[in-house]
């Protein structure tokens, strides 16, 4: 099927307006977004499973329930998790506050935030910021939300596609964020998805995780383990398509617009991992099962010497085995087959004899494919991650005794 | 009950001897090691659960099923993992040479590698090396035996204690290593412990698996993961008390001293971690079940994020709380209450207005205990890791937007 890339984010969707603001949580960046549509929406989010629910994430879920929202209020620079009774309050009273200006019902605001742990948030900053922000919305407004939700991130993320559906064009748009960090156990993962395509409440959560599953939960700076995760995705129909109800060839069109919004973000967050030097792209091939398939996947790319193995672009294939050998999954050693790009390194669970100038030339490049064949089942499971920067590898990537 | 701390190692106890050799697997290191008991022994092993199980820990597994071993031989350097059935035959020829030298049948000799993986070991090296190795044996050898098991350590470990035991004077004594690496998912843990105490193979092979539970796999660089790791003992009864056959009071005083050599052993191993600036104690209280106190101690301690919080110095305990939400352990948040040290930093699972200058005087120590009570049940856990380096702080600690 054919998508058209187009410019813009989460504005590209018809009837959606943006804003972001700086409005003093961060001493001097943009620290406050804004998302509208223009036209009730229908609404779904996913939501971090930590045991730690931040207050914005409980006070979502609960506004999400009857599968409407029209607004997204997010501040960075403040996380409000961890933050109590006082903390829920603060997050409904953004909720409220951003309805009030916008006339709209409290129930129909999403609200985020990422930033600090264990902090109050600063309502007075945050309510004239509200305020200020909900009269800055604008059609080009999603560049700055993209910015104004940025923590240690170094780009702001956004892309936008279209495709025909039901004889329309459909438009499905996003920004997100992802932490700078290599490792962020802590950081949040925000993803927004606008669209205008007229789809029905259940599919529409149900295309969202779906997608969801195959992009941020399949990257290393996945997040899904902070306090504050959320993808949430407000579709308003504006589009004009049949709306679509049933699992039908306009509900695989959607999903697969969807899936590649939702992958090139993901992307966009590993791409920006502090220090990465490495684009590196796991595919477990002939699992028995997605989340075998996702859990070897995943168990190599967040293994710190596989990571450091590639900084130093040395075919340590051993560490990829005993990553994966360290997982749950059960799998039989000795039908596991790898390759480096083109360059099988491993033949039954043991090494070959490969050529160490082809492999460096390889591990030369910044995005490497490391393929994996298990020879279980028919499931393919793709993910990606970076690797180590120097100073970490300093320490680990001369494991040679 | 009294332990008396005494000079030695593996060594220490009646019966053993020990060497350790140069034979030519590392440039110039010490590479092959051997302990060795004058008369037959009872012997207990606990091995890595990697799916890849390395050849020579094939072949200990099939040597300890009598619970019979005499000697022990380690090298390092080469892992002879992912080594095929080459692997498994030189593995083989380990056992049987070091028993034709030594006069005892192949059954009676534990085989151990630890270093790269997925190379052959170079025989005739190794041959040579085993012939030199069984003639240089001696009660003084040791510390020997310490350094050629070592591989990326930076120092060698051993200790040894006394015990009164059925009015007889047993000795446990141990020699390990471990990785220099902070997060080896990949490096071999090894220890090797010896005793003259008479008890069971049943309840040496008890006493064995319980104490490792709470030391080696108590320890952030407890490589439990690696293709090689294992944990052997030998008793050879030498001590002359009633032998040990049910679960008495003599029974429990050499499980706590030996408990004592386990964990000192394993200390040295997370305070030999390279770059490492804190030795960090993570005691879970009230844990409703071992698993779920040995559950939220390790994922405490394996955050990169906390790690980097405690090399800066920095009391952030949201990223301990992220930290234990992301397990899969049933705990309510709200009942959690934290100290650094004497210094309480949540309480109900929220943050406290706490004395900075107070944390900052505890975060200087190089030792610093996080208390964590879960208020669930009875189980307190206790376990240790390290910090991560400066390098690698570089890129985390200023999490802050």
């Amino acid at each position: 099927m054919v998508f058209n890339k187009v410019e813009g984010n989460v504005t590209a969707a018809r009837g959606f307006s943006a804003a972001g603001i700086h409005c003093g949580i961060k001493k001097n960046k943009k620290d406050l977004a804004l998302i509208y549509s223009e036209v009730p929406a229908k609404a779904a989010g996913t939501f971090t499973k930590n045991r730690f629910q931040a207050a914005p994430v409980i006070v979502s879920r609960e506004n999400l329930q009857n599968g409407k929202a029209r607004a997204v209020i997010c501040n960075s620079g403040n996380a409000n998790a961890c933050s109590g009774e006082q903390g829920l309050q603060d997050a409904r009273r953004m909720a409220a506050l951003t309805a009030e200006m916008l006339s709209i019902d409290p129930g129909e605001v999403v609200v985020s935030s990422t930033g600090v742990i264990g902090q109050y948030l600063p309502m007075e900053i945050v309510d004239a910021g509200i305020r200020q922000v909900t009269k800055s919305l604008s059609p080009q407004g999603g560049p700055d939300a993209a910015e104004a939700i940025m923590t240690t991130d170094l780009i702001s993320k956004e892309v936008a596609y279209e495709v025909q559906i039901g004889g329309e064009t459909v438009t499905v748009g996003g920004i997100a964020k992802g932490s700078g960090m290599i490792h962020p156990n802590m950081a949040t993962m925000l993803a927004f998805i606008t669209t205008d395509c007229a789809i029905s409440t259940e599919l529409l959560q149900k295309a969202l995780k779906y997608t969801v599953d195959r992009s941020y939960n399949l990257i290393t700076v996945d997040g899904d383990t902070s306090t504050n995760d959320m993808a949430v995705m407000l579709a308003n129909g504006l589009a004009g398509n049949a709306e679509i109800t049933s699992e039908n060839q306009d509900y695989q069109r959607f999903v697969e617009v969807l899936q590649r919004v939702n992958t090139e973000l993901s992307q966009k967050i590993v791409r920006d991992g502090e220090g990465a030097t490495k684009f590196l792209e796991v595919r477990i091939e002939h699992a028995a099962s997605f989340l075998d398939g996702k859990t070897l996947a995943m168990g190599i790319l967040d293994s710190n010497l596989v990571k450091t193995a590639f900084f130093g672009e040395d075919a340590n294939w051993g560490r990829i085995v005993s990553a994966m050998g360290q997982t749950d999954v059960e799998f039989y050693p000795e039908r596991v087959n790898i390759w480096l790009g083109d360059l099988q390194v491993t033949k039954d669970g043991q090494g070959l004899h490969f050529d160490e100038d082809h492999a460096k030339e390889i591990l030369k490049h910044k995005d490497i494919t490391i393929r994996v064949d298990l020879g279980m089942g028919e499931e393919t499971v793709t993910a990606w991650g970076s690797d180590l920067s120097y100073e970490y590898v300093t320490i680990n990537a001369s494991y040679r005794s």
